[in-house]
């Protein structure tokens, strides 16, 4: 694995932002484990700061920039805008976020609830980057999603956190879209707890990481069609690399059982996850034999859920 | 107010019951402080075992029923049922609920899962009562689900805790439909810090609770029209008298504010809990000024939301 020296490990990361973020609590389930077969312990990232395990990863690249720095930059049509905006603020700094003109609200708001700048782009990648050039240009540093040593080891201090207060874990599943949390993870195990088996759960209307890892190059280009929008950016180009390595298995889930699997969150752990968060119980639904009698480590992403729909649906004269 | 001497206390309850029932967390959201201007602290009952602050009173109702005791029964489209399903099992009982035919599913599947028989009646008070008659006759013994001194003292214990986690707080809110746990919170109270200052919570289309208090004299017969299912019931005689000597004042929300108040406490606690458990910050967003300033005790009463219309909303294909 090509990790160069002065690449942080997630250790590092837990250590520099530990005072700033959450350590998220551990939840368990005697419904789910009775469904699964399994004893699954759920690492509850949407109550992390701003609403997603991104806070770790914003948060590290925030503290790593250069003394001095005054405002940072990103784009995102997610939660990694609204985590950026909070780490800048909890240091002093500025933040931009070029969000696509299509960007939900809610995800709008959160940056602006966060102390954050929104400038809006057309919804191409061409135009979020421009957009993004733009703003660096201007004197803000750029810090992007996914793809960059420290958030892929701010991501891992999630793994630190969970095995520490669950040591007897045999697997830990988590959702993959950049595979910024993933890599992250497969460090954070690679270093700390070999024995544990990792495994990445991806939408299949959104399976890029599953093909570049069966195939063993890495796809360039999709379209994603996955009510998972955490999930739709093609993977990174080192998290690729860093899970090619590891010899990361990838399972997939359809639309339906993704839905089916958040709404059984929602019900049994009174869990209000977002759908992103739902990859890892659905594909253990898929094939629960193989997880049956393990201790499992499942990481709920994020909390961050558009309620229009919900809102329509309990008060249909809202929508009118 | 007329306490005979043989009624338990919130106290004794909570001595009784203290090893077999969650002490549930105390939630803070930065965000639903601000909407309010007030420092609120969430006690998380629908985090209690079977999803509500009902496991309470079962669970000490139980507790008190004579050494051989072997079967329970109850009515109930709602809470109380799966609640005493489990607080039977817990002590070795078998649990029998009356539900009327139209109990939604969600409901009639926590009673059996767990350990409840479900016994099904015409939706009817007069069916209901008769079919707890028949099973009573048969050698259950009957546990009512909120005008009964056990049940109000167990559901009392709610704001002991509530009290101890949170030491300074200037006023409690809490839902009431039965009354059982607002007569409880008032015992508690009254009890133990006098000085506190408890409010119901009720919906504006269910509201003869509220009547009751304002004509002195208590409603016997209404016909409720509010998404809060758990809240449809008609203040029991011991709870009235109770809040009526306390001076307990009740305020109404109207149902869309029932509803985008839950879509809160979804968005910003991250808290899937059902529209009962909406009651309190909805009061508050009618009068934020009442509240500004002031440390405030909520009690979300529990988290079985029927999720089928979400399901829907999520997912337009599976209705079809």
């Amino acid at each position: 694995m090509d990790i160069q020296p002065h690449t942080p490990s997630p250790a590092e990361a837990l250590a520099a932002i530990h005072e700033r973020i959450r350590r998220t609590p551990v939840l368990h389930c005697d419904a789910l484990d009775a469904l699964i077969g399994a004893r699954i312990a759920f690492k509850a990232e949407h109550l992390q700061h701003t609403g997603s395990f991104k806070f770790r990863g914003a948060s590290f690249a925030v503290s790593r920039l250069p003394e001095g720095t005054r405002a940072v930059a990103t784009h995102s049509s997610g939660n990694h805008g609204a985590a950026l905006a909070a780490a800048a603020r909890d240091r002093g700094m500025q933040a931009c976020v070029v969000m696509p003109e299509n960007a939900v609200g809610v995800k709008i708001e959160a940056v602006r609830a966060n102390g954050g700048e929104v400038v809006f782009c057309k919804p191409t990648q061409a135009a979020r980057e421009a957009g993004l050039a733009a703003r660096v240009a201007d004197g803000h540093v750029a810090v992007p999603p996914y793809d960059h040593p420290d958030i892929i080891a701010g991501q891992g201090t999630v793994a630190l956190e969970l095995l520490a207060q669950v040591p007897d874990l045999d697997v830990i599943i988590a959702p993959i879209g950049g595979g910024g949390l993933l890599a992250g993870i497969t460090r954070a195990v690679a270093e700390h707890t070999p024995q544990v088996e990792v495994i990445g759960a991806e939408p299949a209307a959104a399976d890029d990481a599953w093909r570049s890892l069966r195939d063993g190059k890495r796809v360039e280009s999709h379209q994603p069609d996955t009510i998972a929008d955490g999930l739709r950016a093609l993977i990174g180009v080192r998290n690729f690399e860093i899970l090619a390595a590891g010899k990361i298995e990838i399972l997939t889930a359809d639309e339906s059982e993704i839905i089916e699997s958040m709404l059984l969150l929602w019900r049994h752990l009174k869990a209000t996850v977002e759908p992103s968060a739902a990859l890892p119980l659905a594909v253990m639904r898929a094939q629960p034999e193989r997880f049956a009698g393990r201790r499992v480590g499942v990481v709920l992403s994020g909390g961050n859920v558009d309620l229009d729909p919900v809102r329509v649906a309990f008060n249909p004269g809202a929508g009118l």
